[in-house]
């Protein structure tokens, strides 16, 4: 039988041999309470230090604006409903093709702070938000603001200039946060440099282990806690500490930097070939994600026109051993067309197909993939 | 060398290898995500479904009245904020004795609901909740209540009933919430039988991996997510599911409930050998926690009377490889006394120190902790 392959990584990454091997070091060997002062606390606490050092370098922040959380969606609730909180931020500017975490978010700031100004971008046919639109929206209006907008958007993988973004913002005196998880380890991020606030990563994503996340947090703006309790996290995240996580994902995070431009030539190559090949089979295919700017190298999102045969194409995919995805896996459980879709406007009946590689993916996984969607649709 | 004793279990406990080895093969080969529809998605959605069931059937509970949660703090945080925002709680009644995850989630609720009362009980000299006085409080005032009151209290071991608090709540028409973070695993908890509306744990309290917990809430009380996105939960809290987590934590709870009287009895013998050898060393010591009622078998905390050598007693007892505790450790980092030893009122210059075991513990460690001890306070 032929092995699968799984071309869903903006839904989740197998995570590095590397990073299971520091991880079950520190579940066998380092089991202590950071917090606690004794020797097997003080070893714990260096491990989660040593950690939040590396993440802060990559990303050329200081250590101290870098706090551990459990995913990337509490970074974005927290980032989104703390600058309302403790910021006294009155209008947050964002996009309908953001990530159900900060879109729920906003619906929950809504209906709890309903004298917060929610707007959304015109995004167009790729689901990049318009950025001349919010530079003339922060001129227009000087209410404090938050711009949230993601730098890769997951299932079109439609890339924004966060560099450009954050200076507009910064001209405007907003804040800007963004949602850094599909790109964090696979592009440079300069969070300090660029001039972001805020920005949210998530360890999966890029070959560590789920269950961890990170948020960093400019110095110059104080949050206060989401979640309360215990000092960790200098008094910013309560909770004893996820060690194993932690040190999974700065050991992914620097695997990835140090092999970012070798992934980043190999999996381009592989979605060219797999978008060559698919024009090949089928014409009229239509490609979401970079007609009118960048897209990320990991993220294929094809549209193939209304047919029977690519209606059950994702399954009869998963059937023949293949994993892709027809959207986000966040909301796929809920069984509902995808929001970002349905937001550029996709005519009704075209089915999605997001292909997703990571470094694992192989020339052949896409000879093989081809083959299997060749005959599904050429049967 | 000797090899160090770790009589710091309240903090956190080392993890078992069974759930290291379980969770060792998740990260390996169950890294789907569980919200995606594919066969790497519906494999970690069985893993997880699996673990949901084995916990729910420990705590004699429904499978959909568990969720998990990235920690016990978060847990704790959810059940009183959302308690008050989804439920219409106008009071709360909790011990100042808590753990700072209930104690600072309620200031929280106090600076952002100040129409919300906010009661704390008296407690006794073990730092246990006055059972009589809340079913007072709640009798003459019909306030829609929450009440959260811990099983066992962290820094002493001070126990409550259960049952009793759930039926005076019942009684009164409030709600139970129960901190159970250090008994999880270690007592019979039957919360749908006992009357609790909601309950938290956490598995690094019972050899399972930190960053990882659950709540329980009843299926009569529905709550909205405390961290909003993805439909994971059945929508009661987003984000990817940390799958190697839910793995250990199910696993070290399932090896904590088979092996739990015989834990008992070994945990409980080494408490009293400790307590007895203190005794003989130091006959003035004071003990905290049994003096009014019971305490959990797996906490020992001593008061030594003023003296000098007593004042670094932590210190040198970490020096010679003994760690314990001189509270909470959540607090520890933060340097500043107990509120709980504070709270009890005990008096000044009294050095506490917080004995806590595990079955990894041997009656030979009893022994040496003993001897060293005595080098430090009879040199």
């Amino acid at each position: 039988m032929n092995p699968r392959i799984y071309l869903d990584n903006a839904a989740t990454t197998p995570l590095l041999p590397e990073v299971v091997d520091a991880m079950a070091e520190v579940l066998k060997n380092n089991y202590g309470n950071p917090s606690s002062i004794h020797s097997e606390g003080r070893k714990a606490r260096t491990c989660i230090e040593d950690s939040r050092k590396k993440i802060a370098l990559s990303l050329g922040v200081s250590i101290g604006e870098i706090f551990f959380t459990s995913c990337g969606t509490e970074s974005n609730n927290m980032v989104l409903k703390n600058s309302v909180r403790d910021l006294g931020v009155k209008r947050i500017i964002s996009s309908p093709a953001e990530h159900h975490c900060i879109l729920h978010s906003l619906n929950r700031i809504s209906a709890e702070h309903p004298e917060v100004q929610i707007k959304f971008l015109p995004i167009d046919s790729d689901g990049r938000p318009n950025i001349e639109v919010l530079d003339e929206w922060l001129k227009r209006d000087p209410t404090y603001t938050l711009v949230s907008l993601m730098h890769a958007n997951n299932e079109t993988g439609a890339m924004v200039d966060l560099p450009q973004i954050a200076s507009i913002c910064r001209a405007n005196n907003a804040l800007f946060h963004s949602d850094t998880v599909q790109t964090v380890g696979y592009f440079p991020i300069k969070a300090r440099e660029w001039g972001l606030h805020f920005l949210s990563g998530s360890a999966h994503k890029f070959h560590g282990p789920k269950g961890i996340g990170f948020v960093y947090i400019n110095s110059d703006n104080h949050l206060s806690p989401y979640i309360d309790g215990g000092a960790q996290e200098r008094n910013m995240r309560a909770g004893t500490e996820n060690i194993h996580g932690i040190v999974g994902m700065s050991k992914a995070l620097e695997i990835a930097i140090q092999n970012m431009e070798k992934n980043q030539l190999h999996i381009t190559k592989l979605k060219e070939s797999l978008l060559q090949g698919l024009h090949r089979l089928q014409p009229d295919i239509k490609v979401v994600g970079n007609n009118q700017g960048p897209s990320h190298f990991k993220v294929l999102n094809v549209l193939f026109p209304p047919d029977k045969k690519t209606d059950l194409i994702l399954m009869n995919l998963d059937i023949h051993g293949v994993s892709v995805s027809g959207g986000s896996a966040c909301s796929s459980g809920a069984d509902a067309g995808s929001h970002v879709m349905e937001a550029i406007g996709i005519e009704p009946g075209w089915n999605t197909i997001r292909f997703s590689f990571s470094k694992f993916n192989k020339m052949k996984d896409v000879e093989r993939v081809l083959s299997e969607i060749k005959q599904i649709i050429q049967p």
